[in-house]
């Protein structure tokens, strides 16, 4: 018979243990943070109705859509996020779920895009969000969880940006150009990329902007100085108008609470260039970059919005959350060394010499795993150099040794791997302190 | 605009949180068991080849497998369980991770199958395989590692059920029925279902095996006493057959081996009967069943096979494994109250009345955070009544209360809602310990 090459489809990835241990560790990390706040889990199916998914991505999305029939005939599709499955989700169960409702959702989302360094078919999305309050109190909550998640997993260096479409559209009020918000917005979007005079170009083409009032747009785009002098530089922009100037009172707010909690005023920036998700989001606006490494772009984004489900309800459902971008961030830490290398995800590595005490091997591992100290065992009675270069290899530092000799006296053998190292430890009482003590040097 | 109807596929489901919580439980504690013992996890992509896939589980599954054509005009299906991407996986990367390999794995599987009660057609696999080796050592620990889940998920009362193949076929090659093994060894997994007599009658019909060899079968399939006992009365069956009396030996060995580790006789019994897999197992062979609700079938099962990627790869890959069935477990804790009702993710409920201290609460939940005591913060100024009513709700017990005569006097409330009590704690120094103190009880 021939072989099966064995092989993965092109845009899709095997995870071995060196990636998958750091991406477990930051979806349990992400999880720890959410539950803190109360946010609650649910869970979706991959496979939803085409008519439930189609459309609600734009024409992009829907291109890269995986659909096809299922077994009954029916036309299904894998989601492409988990905004839309919400927005479902929300809509079918918000009389049981009660609001407001927050909730955190990790799952895989497919998209059949064409594959550039770095993206993915298949990859993972780290939600939260706030459905049923329009309270400020969200809003600033949603900054702190990207904080807090940031901060846990490690990092110092980065910079959450903020800013509220209300601002953005007080000014385009002002300038006469409410009509056009869409395409200026999304020449707005692309101002770090392209530079203000291609932004003022394709505001004039695609928005009939006059040069003036592309002038006033990225006045307010590309003020600078601290929080409170950008605030004061941008209040007579949008004075007058009943949108602008709640969206300056809202930052305002936003601003001091998020100081009064403990963010750093170097980790968030006002920013009133950035418009993510052009005619979805309605109120405050997140884009989190990592000073080490901005070049990858934003790794949590997020906004407010004033109704997540008008496809699927008439119920009328605000809500403000964000999403991790695990992978991204996971590619980030992989550049910027902060990968832990340790792959074993046992802290110790029993060998294994003498077959007629194979049951007393097991009963001590049972005894240390029982004790709160996971072990591996090696399976096989081999020659203690093959199974130390096995534990180096899985990243082991430390290997509990015990022969015939060890069993008979009652004293073992642990060996530093690191150090090339070796204590005496008693088998008997005292070897679970000993072990702890070792292993948390 | 007329509205879509907000609806899940057939055989799929939403799990809202309070299924959630406890299914990330379960999730949680599986990994830390499996960790415990130096399982490493991967993840592998939910879309495969189509040729990968196909045929690997017999006609029934290739039924099931959600297939299509992708973007690329490439034939594609979702994987149906884990163990046939995992033998794709070995055989690509066996070179990088080095044998031998110990791995689990945690993910969604799909399957179209006829939706009954309890069985869905998207749910999750969490298997745990070591692959590489043929000593009974690993034999033994994913034995300990079945105890151990399901003692670490909070079980008492179980049965792990052990056997080895090659006892049955040590048994078949006496009774000259060895040609016959795959129609015996099916009609004997029906042993549990039909009685006694329809198996005979199935195993004269698909095997030609006559009333005597039916009974010799049967016999060892029905011996009963302790497992002692059970392995002297099968040893004369077996006797001079290598297999047979290989795999008493081996069942020997492990059943010393798990009980000098801690397994109690009571939770571990030799079961000749069970034979899963038909075609697939070589050894051990692991069923679990719940001894309160015996009736949902194996929660727990695997066993030892010869070859895991004969279709890819020209290596030979041997090792045992087994699968947490976890959908299926969470139904039967479900059934046998064994979930916590609590639904908050966070410890603490901290209402919500003054407006102009918003930046004070969001201060406070954030130093509590810190602590390690989750928050969460009503976002709407309410009335108290509200505030607690949610709360209660969302299954909160202590709720935290601060208006305005508590920010001046520094003394808020801690409200005891299952004791409907309340105390008085300092909002300065001492709030950490005394919300320890209180949360603890």
């Amino acid at each position: 018979m021939s072989l099966i090459e064995p092989r993965t489809l092109k845009g899709f990835r095997d995870y071995l243990p060196e990636t998958m241990i750091p991406r477990e560790r930051l979806m349990e990390t992400a999880r720890r943070v959410y539950r803190s706040f109360g946010f609650l889990p649910i869970d979706t199916p991959a496979l939803e109705y085409e008519e439930i998914l189609v459309g609600k991505g734009g024409a992009e999305s829907d291109k890269q859509l995986y659909r096809f029939e299922d077994h009954g005939g029916r036309r299904v599709a894998l989601r492409f996020d988990l905004t839309v499955p919400l927005a479902r989700f929300v809509a079918q169960h918000h009389n049981d779920l009660g609001l407001p409702f927050k909730r955190y959702h990790i799952g895989n989302v497919w998209r059949g895009e064409n594959t550039q360094r770095g993206r993915y078919r298949e990859f993972v999305q780290c939600d939260f969000d706030t459905i049923g309050s329009t309270s400020i109190a969200v809003d600033i909550e949603t900054g702190l969880v990207v904080h807090e998640l940031l901060r846990a997993i490690g990092f110092e260096r980065f910079e959450i940006r903020v800013n509220d479409r209300r601002v953005l559209n007080g000014v385009l009020e002002r300038a006469g150009l409410a009509e056009h918000a869409v395409p200026v917005l999304r020449a707005l979007d692309k101002l770090d990329k392209i530079g203000p005079e291609k932004v003022a170009e394709e505001m004039a083409s695609t928005a009939g902007a006059s040069a003036a009032q592309a002038r006033a747009i990225l006045e307010l785009a590309q003020a600078s100085g601290t929080n409170a002098q950008v605030l004061e530089r941008v209040r007579p922009l949008v004075a007058g108008t009943e949108r602008g100037e709640a969206g300056i009172a809202s930052l305002a707010t936003l601003l001091g609470a998020m100081d009064a909690a403990g963010v750093p005023e170097s980790r968030l920036r006002l920013d009133l260039s950035i418009a993510r998700g052009l005619d979805y989001y309605t109120g405050t606006i997140y884009e989190t970059v990592l000073s080490d490494l901005p070049g990858i772009g934003s790794i949590c984004s997020g906004g407010r919005y004033d109704d997540l489900a008008s496809l699927y309800t008439k119920e009328k459902l605000p809500g403000i959350g964000a999403s991790l971008g695990l992978d991204r961030l996971l590619a980030a830490m992989e550049e910027l060394g902060l990968i832990d290398a340790r792959r074993a995800s046992a802290p110790l590595f029993l060998a294994y010499f003498d077959e007629a005490r194979l049951a007393d091997y097991q009963a001590l591992a049972m005894r240390l795993r029982a004790a709160g100290i996971g072990v591996e065992f090696y399976p096989e009675p081999r020659k203690l150099g093959a199974q130390l270069k096995y534990a180096d290899r899985r990243g082991f530092r430390h290997a509990l040794i015990v022969g015939e000799d060890e069993w008979k006296t009652g004293q073992a053998q642990l060996k530093d791997l690191a150090r090339q190292s070796s204590a005496v430890v008693p088998l008997g009482a005292g070897l679970v302190d000993a072990l702890a003590r070792a292993l948390a040097e």
